[in-house]
């Protein structure tokens, strides 16, 4: 199982989150949420923190579990966390090129690495929005089938 | 990651739920819900059902997410789906020695096989009372501790 967190930073009521660019394959050079596999005796939150830490060096607050992502057809499981990132000292792990803080008009979408990622960014854009309208966030549970190619 | 279902029996406004007694290590002859190890290139949900219909030969309408229980002593996380059950033919499969719905009175808590299951039990009737008051059903994350003994 992959898990990993959400660091929402809010300043002047814009908000921006966290992302890392990856210095390792696959998918070196796009740019990812923090995640990673479960490794022992740890919980998801845990493994949501460690890994948090481990990649952007960043201080975080982790909040309840945000969205569940099934991709079947790799046998994998992704858990994302929402958090608040709790200062600015942020800085890349050596699995990262580097980390950087983007509002939802900036986020990169055309270089994000996992369709996990992007999905988890567009969830939490739109609860988000609705929560700013006095709604609640909710826990998301998708499936992500296997995209189609014109070649298949 | 072990998944499994809470199959819910509603009638004349008493709800049951359905346990299996179990036919193999580890807890023979203890209560469960039904639920298993997942297995290659399914997600999370058909994994509940698959097992759900090996265990308890239930069928079942599968709703969302309900508990994610770690249990990082043993490595483990484990999530449970509410369910509806459809019908009564269910029927005790191979690692199932019987099959039983139980009101939140009869459940026998002393013979739960797990401490996820009672964990997801107990938060689901509490769960459901508030229904019943006009709430609406959380998703429920807890870590389940290594239970202290008195020679550790
Ligand atoms: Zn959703
Ligand atoms: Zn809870």
């Amino acid at each position: 199982m992959v898990v990993g967190s959400i660091p929402v930073w809010e300043s002047d009521g814009i908000t921006k989150i966290l992302l890392c660019r990856r210095a390792i394959e696959p998918r070196y050079g796009y740019w990812t949420l923090p995640a990673g596999f479960m490794e022992n005796k740890e919980t998801t939150g845990e493994a949501a923190s460690r890994e948090t830490d481990e990649e952007a060096g960043a201080d975080i607050q982790r909040h309840a579990l945000f969205a569940i992502l099934n991709v079947p057809h790799v046998h994998q499981v992704h858990l994302f966390y929402r958090a608040t990132l709790l200062n600015l000292n942020y800085a890349a792990g050596t699995e990262s090129l580097e980390v950087k803080l983007f509002t939802e008009q900036e986020i990169p979408w055309e270089d994000i690495a996992f369709p996990t990622v992007s999905e988890t960014l567009r969830l939490f854009f739109a609860d988000h929005a609705r929560v700013k309208a006095g709604g609640s966030y909710q826990v998301h549970e998708h499936d992500i089938t296997r995209p189609m190619r014109s070649s298949e």
